[in-house]
């Protein structure tokens, strides 16, 4: 079995925009174009696409699938890119546009299993509100908590995996942490409903990724991993490792002892870099990890983590990371 | 029915101490002075107190509640002020240690009971971690559900609180947040296990206060409420409304709208102000938000809310506060 | 002497785009519509607009002034909205865009002195860095010392407000504080160069915004002054006092203190709220805390602050705030 | 010459108490225990000591330097453990406070001097506010610079380093970033004070440690280097290395880049570990990272700094310190 099972978006091969830059810091590519540069990556072997606003049929995909041999991974539902959301998808205050949001993911999950992708992203990151006494809490859990479960049981045999954010483009999303997250898995109790871990929104979650995996695992709820780093301060997306070496090192340990079978896509956005290296960059970090993860994992380091005995830990780490 | 029911512990009447000064910022009182104090604070009603660390026996507490008219609110368990448990309580590597804690916490069920408390607060501060790779993460949450489930077993007819926060005293808690909080009571599934919410600890957790409240309400779990104030940033157990005023009264807001009738427990660590002083202030404000709570409350508020409509909600939130 | 003097840039009549939505939140307008709907708020007095971004020539601008009565307060030096600027704009590697950003900031200060703007503003935004060793650290921070003495020196007349941050569009930005500026400034030891204090990039950096103006303002050096709000995590650039009610108005409180007579500038980004309703509420609330703050500033007031007694303070301040 | 001074001061082998445990988590040691504890770390060449409050005069410490061969390498004056500089030191509202602070602050020059420290450590953690509207920032500011001026002014051959700190023990701390320092440094323009660089201070000032190490040193200002870790959010003082690799090598790496030649201070308080044990860690890390930032320090990494070319730099960084 391949146990580097490694993918991608497209963000590197896009114009990275920012609200003070909207242009982007480099040119757009056809989807095309993007699916070439994608090929290029040694090691990167999948792709995860946006329905409706990457492509809007599986026929535009399934060419570009067969010509550079890579796997369509994960289908993420549109559910941010468009102003129609600026008030929220199942949680809008609008009925119409909730049920725009609820059908849009119907079809979603119709496209995904056409494409025989993995699973399904699910990211209301336009689902929170921005300032105090913006919201009825109450209200809009309980239509967050209808929307998902009417979309989900429109599948069963689809896979969704809800992601979660603290914060961007709201400045609180309601779907904020592992916490919340795992409570919203046990109030919809469906068998085809996970979670999807973000490396990154965990540490700016203030959380240890690691320990985060552990928790969707022994719920049996994790169903997708994003990799990537930060400063624990915001979703910066950069190349993972790049700032936070330990954790995240602690990330794909937790993900080897909880065994994870799946994929681990990068979710990086390089702005001001080429986004081709910044992409090999992160391919290759990956694979290391997973390697330096397998070799700390030993009988005697088990024992440590087990005592909690930190100092015992940290001298086999370094003894085993560094030169 | 009175709607200004206001406790506090005794922090406001102890010596404050910190690392850097752990002799502490004045001297330490008796339990009978401690009382004393307390009962000079006009508006405040309740008292909660730490079994065995601030007291052993309900003799020693019982004339004092008599003498002074104060009413014994709830019973902390004493899981973190002693040596023993700089490795955890329930979740200690050690057996022994974790039977300790077990049974300790089973008599303070039984003393808390005794004294007519309305519930005992659970804060398993010390179980944590403090650097990365120091936790066996599946291992120790288990035993954290294990031991929880075994202390609530034991006096079934006696509500236990669980407060979470994120950290201090270890660098990460295990129990760090509202949604951590709720899942774990979904796991324990247990009627006489909730939560409490700590205003301060919430906005360190980077959260919403009145989502939180509503998080937990509607699951049926808002045992216990504790009030103060900080800067997000760490819990300083500032006097509640001196920094963060509006998340504050939203806070009193959602506890109105979910018919909380419990106690409004101040929970201050006023190192370097008189105590007595602080603490007076503390209560004033607190029947000042109730009042203000109800007083924004109107159904054209409401509406507000439910169309997220901020702009028309910050207008009224004007109009009514201020001169 | 009017005491409200109040402004904004177009941020509100602005699509407000992000990075998950480039197409924004609202239709773009044109800078005469933008100026037309400047003009419909009341209280509103002055603009601050961007060269050469949103305009080219004073004679763009020179009869939109003349039609609505506003005043042109400052002109923002466009060193951010450019892809060019990716790497940075004084301190690119790449000397001949180094060059560009210079010779351009000439010219704003040229076009500001020809508008009789009050100041110009430099905001260095791009010129920091996202990872761990990507900079040289001593090199860029000479670069940026000497590109801005050649810009300042070249209309010493003209006077430059330096604007800090401590992040976006970069995760890291040079100029990150107010302590930084300021010795920034001392380096630069020019008259005609001072410092901006934005209240929410002051909450983001973890300072006391009332502590920054008089840092500033006890060197002489706190040339403009822009009002928002977040919660210390982001500038996410909310209206005024939404979530930070006390720092602000302490903040307005040390403006009246050190004899503020400048602008208050607006600035903020209403991505999903009506940009009108929410300069309006911006612009009222600034008239209320400009009241305010002058009510709260009496003798015992300032005794209070003079011996730290945060006690009496405190109960001064709800008293004169609130109903 | 050595280029791995190590020092430490005496809180691993402190009871290193904390506000929930004010017994400490282990027993205290009397001064001779202390430097025995430190003479059995290999490689450890130096102490750190608080004066008056470890100890009140040289002849209590010079037998034990004498007997253990441990360098003195910097005497700390006692401005925060004691509940008299409860509302700061040189900012105290009393005026008989200020002159107690710094009449102790003359007497630990002659001691420093007279034990042949390489400079006194002047950390104002005291001075600073919990509370918005505690604070008369102008005249604090004013009497923190005239206080440490009196200080310094009276033994000009004596060094000293002042370290800043955002908070802890006080909410706010005046000198709470390294922009603050030398904006203050600026002010005060006296030849023999600098700063003090704690990594982990650093961290939680949301900086970036190496570049603050830029910052200083470019100003001729750098005086004195600690190191620990953290996560960004609060002075846990954890062993150096734990959490925060890549900008603590970056540190590492700048000091050696900016010329450093004087002692790596460790302080670091290790609660729930062993001392020993942790110090030992911390020194053996130290050792690595002097010889890794040494091993990367070439032409063609320095050339892709200039060219803030960070995919360069890090595919340097993880060929030079991995396996």
């Amino acid at each position: 079995m391949d146990k580097y099972k490694i993918a991608s978006g497209f963000a590197p091969f896009s114009p990275c925009a920012d609200r003070f830059n909207v242009a982007g810091y480099r040119d757009p590519l056809s989807l095309d174009e993007q699916f070439s540069a994608a090929a290029r990556i040694q090691g990167l072997e999948g792709v995860g696409l946006d329905y409706p606003y990457q492509f809007a049929k599986p026929s535009e995909v399934q060419p570009l699938l067969g010509k550079t041999g890579l796997r369509f991974v994960t289908l993420e539902i549109g559910l941010y890119p468009d102003r129609k959301w600026r008030n929220g998808t199942y949680t809008a205050p609008d009925p119409g546009i909730r049920r725009e949001a609820i059908e849009m993911s119907k079809r979603a999950l119709e496209v995904a299993a056409e494409l025989g992708a993995e699973d399904v992203l699910l990211w209301p990151g336009q689902d929170g509100f921005d300032y105090p006494f913006q919201s009825d809490y109450g209200r809009f859990w309980k239509l967050l908590v209808e929307g998902i479960g009417e979309v989900a049981a429109h599948r069963p045999d689809v896979r969704i995996a809800i992601e979660y954010k603290r914060q961007e483009p709201r400045a609180h999303c309601y779907v904020r942490n592992a916490g919340v997250l795992l409570s919203l898995l046990h109030e919809l109790g469906l068998d085809n409903v996970g979670g999807c871990i973000d490396l990154g929104h965990s540490l700016a979650a203030g959380e240890n990724p690691g320990e985060a995996v552990v928790l969707l695992s022994r719920a049996g709820k994790l169903f997708q991993v994003h990799i990537n780093d930060n400063y624990r301060d915001w979703d910066h997306d950069l190349i993972v490792g790049s700032v936070t070496f330990w954790e995240t090192l602690e990330f794909f340990y937790w993900l080897r002892r909880c065994g994870w079978q799946g994929w681990y896509i990068l979710d990086i956005f390089p702005y001001r870099i080429d986004g081709g290296q910044a992409l090999q960059e992160g391919v290759d970090r990956t694979r290391f990890l997973i390697d330096l993860a397998e070799r700390v994992d030993t009988e005697a380091f088990r024992g440590s983590l087990e005592r909690a005995d930190v100092i015992a830990a940290g001298r086999e780490l370094w003894q085993k990371a560094f030169k």
